[in-house]
């Protein structure tokens, strides 16, 4: 069994050899910058991860895991485009460093360079694989609108919330897995597992971050504590505690979230102190667990022998210990 | 043997089906607008008429013919944006009618469900259908961007705007009448013939595009005369003509070119008039001549009978004499 390290680096090298001279240079130069922005490649390695897993040679899945991190950045290209977000890993995003118009056909022609490569694998796989990443791939696309469409709308429910991070985040670690597991003729029931354990864990993730956000280590996270609270995002913390408040409570949390001028650190902590008095954390957290159990408990279905799960549990368990 | 409005017919209703009611309507509602603005379906149409010629039977590919419309479509969208247009086929464009993000999701939604719709043939041509409609893609992302390039760069070439107007253009046509003929069966000979057909015919569609924008019957054409001139639009003409004069003319050429501010018919006029003085004309009609009769001469080698070629003789001829 590979160790995660050995797949990231089988994946740095294959987005390396991606890198040719193409042309216009003003199309791939910023595709090329994109990819270069480093990350932890979870997905791709979930990909190969899966496909060992279940007894494949992951060096032979190689194209289709990097078809996934190709696909991920052009989402992350095109949301950075709707955020107006001026920097990815603390560098320029693309519309910054060159324009909007560049990073909206950029990313397109990322996304094809991703069904290319996705396409690379064996014929009997080819049209299952490629459901499978044309349905997560609309998926996300829904996930995105959605969460646009929060910005706006007053109430949102916590089912919405959660049924927005399971399109925008979740299904695609849950497709990665899938992908890996077709291509090495998995069970389909292996592959529903190993599906549903990655949109669960998944889920979870995305719960951690909305936590981390308010209660994490700032220091250890590198971000911004209270960001989101400043922002008025509509995380589970804060569509729980506005279920949640009562009386003078949700009048005092309406008033911070109608402010259009405020101390930061004020708002921060004053919402958090009614987080607090609901338990909004501990309720989180719970949430979090659960998704968490139900997670490893479709891995726990998958009929490998435990000895080849080591991996999957171990990547699963270190993502879930970002906390404060 | 069908007519060319039995088929456009049979897209249209295809089109309809495909409008069902999903969520979100933010993203969705954007696609069905545009799919409904109209148009003449030309790119779907070749590829159903080059599956009958070929002997197939075009109601099994109206899915990848759909899934070419979407494709089409989702590059029209995205174009929109970087242009700024605020107008398509008269009605307001997606980002004027929404707003640019969401043409960009939309358009991204609709790029995988070309994909899906593309999907829907026999597994015998799945790997070359896609392989085929990958390669076109990826061709017309770096067509746009070309053509964005153009506007900033001082020279231009007669064989670089030629490669140009091949990337964002012809080669969706040739694409497209190659996927038909793949899904008949048809000889990799045949394949490649009817796609430079395609592709030869697109490339003089576009000059005669550009003939019309100078030449044409404003009220025939339904587009303003000499736009193209006052926008110092890099056309076949412009470029013609900027290797062509020498001295006066040359400076008087440019000196328009520099023009901030002028009276738009007094530009057009002197552009028109030095265009006159160089047989601009003759000569684009003599390369666009070349281009058809090239494109013809590869639809003549195509190996079946020539009763099978009239609806795409007749098709490429009516598309030829929209001259003012």
């Amino acid at each position: 069994m590979h160790t995660l390290s050995y797949f990231q680096e089988l994946i740095e090298k294959g987005l390396l050899k991606l890198q040719l001279d193409k042309k216009p240079n003003e199309l791939y130069d910023p595709i090329q910058y994109m990819l270069n922005l480093g990350g932890k490649r979870m997905r791709p390695a979930l990909l190969l991860m899966s496909n060992e897993m279940f007894g494949g040679n992951p060096e032979e899945v190689l194209s289709p895991a990097l078809g996934i991190e190709v696909f991920h950045n052009f989402t992350l290209m095109h949301d950075d485009i709707m955020d107006k977000a001026p920097l990815r890993r603390s560098k320029e995003t693309v519309h910054e460093k060159w324009n909007p118009n560049i990073a909206i056909l950029s990313g397109d022609t990322m996304f094809v360079q991703s069904c290319q490569l996705m396409m690379q694998v064996n014929d009997k796989h080819l049209r299952k694989v490629m459901d499978m990443f044309h349905k997560t791939s609309i998926e996300v696309c829904e996930g995105q609108q959605f969460d646009m469409n929060f910005e706006t709308i007053d109430k949102v429910s916590i089912d919405e919330y959660l049924e927005m991070i399971a399109l925008k985040t979740a299904v695609l670690l849950g497709g990665s897995l899938a992908i890996g597991a077709i291509c090495a003729d998995a069970f389909e029931s292996d592959i529903q597992n190993i599906y549903q354990f990655g949109k669960k864990l998944g889920i979870a993730f995305q719960l951690q971050d909305d936590l981390l956000d308010v209660y994490g280590d700032a220091e250890k996270f590198g971000k911004q504590v209270g960001g989101d609270i400043i922002a008025n995002k509509k995380t589970f913390l804060l569509i729980s505690a506005c279920e949640q408040a009562k009386g003078d409570q949700l009048k005092s949390l309406q008033s911070w979230l109608d402010k259009k001028e405020f101390n930061s650190s004020d708002k921060v902590n004053a919402v958090m102190s009614i987080f607090n008095d609901l338990n909004i954390k501990e309720q989180t957290e719970k949430k979090m667990d659960q998704f968490f159990h139900e997670a490893m408990a479709h891995l726990n279905a998958v009929t490998v022998n435990d000895s080849k799960k080591e991996l999957m549990i171990s990547f699963a368990e270190k993502l879930m210990v970002r906390t404060s």
